[in-house]
C-alpha cells in the first residue's frame, strides 16, 4: 500500500516499510473498531494506542493525526476486499462491453457495501465527513475520488471506442450510476441488489427517453 | 403545514392549530439552531426548551421526542423556501416539456441546498441518520421520500405522454439526476451549479451511449 503521508521536504516521513507490520495491522484494526463503537469524535490516538497494545508515541511517529490513521486504515481495508485478499484496487476491466464491465464492478461494490467490516467504519467516517468539512474533503480526496477516477478512465476508453457519446464529461457521467448506489447505501433510501445496479447501468447508458429506431 | 405526528386512534394527538404559533416557531428555531451548533446527539429537549424560552413540558405535550421536533421543524423549513415564503411544497410543474420541468425543479433545489438556513441543519440531521439507522429511516420516510414521490408522479405523467420509456421504473429513474446532486451536496464531491444539474437531466434523458439517428 502506498503511503498517504504528505511529503515533508526538510525531514522525510518514515517509510511504511520501516513500520512493524504487526503493529501497523493492530493499529488499523483498533482505529476501525473504535470509530464504529465510539464514533469519530470520541476516537482518540490514546484510545487507538491502548486497544492496539502500542505506545501512543508509536502512532504519532507514523501519523500526524487520527484522521491520517483512519484514512490509511480505510485505504488498507478497501485494498483488501474480504472475498479475495490478494486483489488490489485497479482499473475497471475493459472487455469491450461497457455495460457488462460497469455492471460487474457495481455488483462487486454491492458486495463490499453489504459487508459489515466495510460498512460500519465507512459509514462512521462518511457521517463525520458530512459535518466536519475538512475531514470530508480528505475522505473524498483520498478515498472516494481515486476510485471514481477508475470510472473516468473506463469511460474515456469507451468514448475512444465509440461506445459513449464523445461530447460528454466522464466525471459527471459516472455519477448517474455511482451516486444512486451511494445514496441508497448511505441514507437507506432503497434496497441494494444486483438487479438494481444492473438497471442503473442500462438506464444511464440508453437514456430514460424513448429511442427512435 | 400538515401535522406529521402519527395518528393515535385511542387518544388523538393535539392538533397543531391548538399550539401557540409563537411558541411553535420559537421551538423550531431553537431545535434547528441547536442541531447545527451542538450536533444531533447533544441536542436535548431541555436545551431546546431553554433556548426557545418555554417549559420542557410544553415540548413534551406536543412531541414525543427530539427527533419528532426536528422532523417537524425541517418539514416547516422545507415548506417555506426563503425566496418565496408563500410557496408550498407541491407537484413538479408539467408544462409538457419534461427536460425543462426537471431542470427548473433541480435549479430550485440547488438554490435551497446552497442556503445556509437549510444546509446546516439538514446536513446535521442527515449525518446522524447515517449512523443512527432508526433516525435515518424516519428522515427518509418523512422528509426525503415524499419529495422523491413528486418526481415519480411527474415521470409517470411523462410515460403517459410518451416522453419516457414506458417500461422503466420511475422510482429508480429519478435517482439518475437526484442522487448525483445529493451526493455532491452531502459529500462535497464536486461543485453544485445550474449547468451541472442541467447536464444531469440531459445525460439521464438521452443516455450516455450514442443514439443512432
Amino acid at each position: 500500500m502506498a503511503s498517504q503521508q504528505p511529503a515533508r521536504p526538510a525531514a522525510p516521513a518514515p517509510r511504511p516499510t520501516r513500520r512493524s507490520e504487526k503493529s501497523r495491522r493492530a493499529i488499523y484494526d483498533a482505529a476501525l473498531a473504535l470509530v464504529v463503537e465510539a464514533g469519530y469524535p470520541r476516537t482518540t490516538i490514546e484510545g487507538i494506542a491502548a486497544r492496539a497494545g502500542v505506545g501512543k508515541q508509536t502512532i504519532y511517529r507514523w501519523w500526524p493525526s487520527k484522521a491520517e490513521v483512519l484514512m490509511e486504515a480505510f485505504l488498507d481495508l478497501a485494498g483488501h476486499p474480504p472475498r479475495d485478499a490478494a486483489q488490489e484496487p485497479s482499473a475497471i476491466p475493459d472487455t469491450g462491453d461497457l455495460a457488462a464491465d460497469l455492471k460487474a464492478v457495481l455488483r462487486a461494490t454491492v458486495d463490499e457495501l453489504k459487508d459489515p467490516r466495510f460498512d460500519a467504519p465507512s459509514r462512521a467516517l462518511a457521517a463525520e465527513g458530512l459535518v466536519d468539512e475538512a475531514l470530508g474533503r480528505q475522505y473524498v480526496a483520498k478515498l472516494l475520488e481515486p476510485s471514481l477516477q477508475l470510472y473516468v478512465q473506463r469511460l474515456r476508453s469507451a468514448q475512444e471506442a465509440g461506445d459513449l457519446r464523445p461530447d460528454l464529461d466522464p466525471r459527471i457521467a459516472l455519477e448517474l450510476f455511482v451516486s444512486p448506489l451511494a445514496q441508497r447505501w448511505l441514507q437507506h433510501t432503497g434496497p441494494i441488489t444486483y438487479a438494481y445496479t444492473d438497471t442503473l447501468v442500462d438506464y444511464a447508458l440508453y437514456g430514460l427517453a424513448p429511442r427512435s429506431r
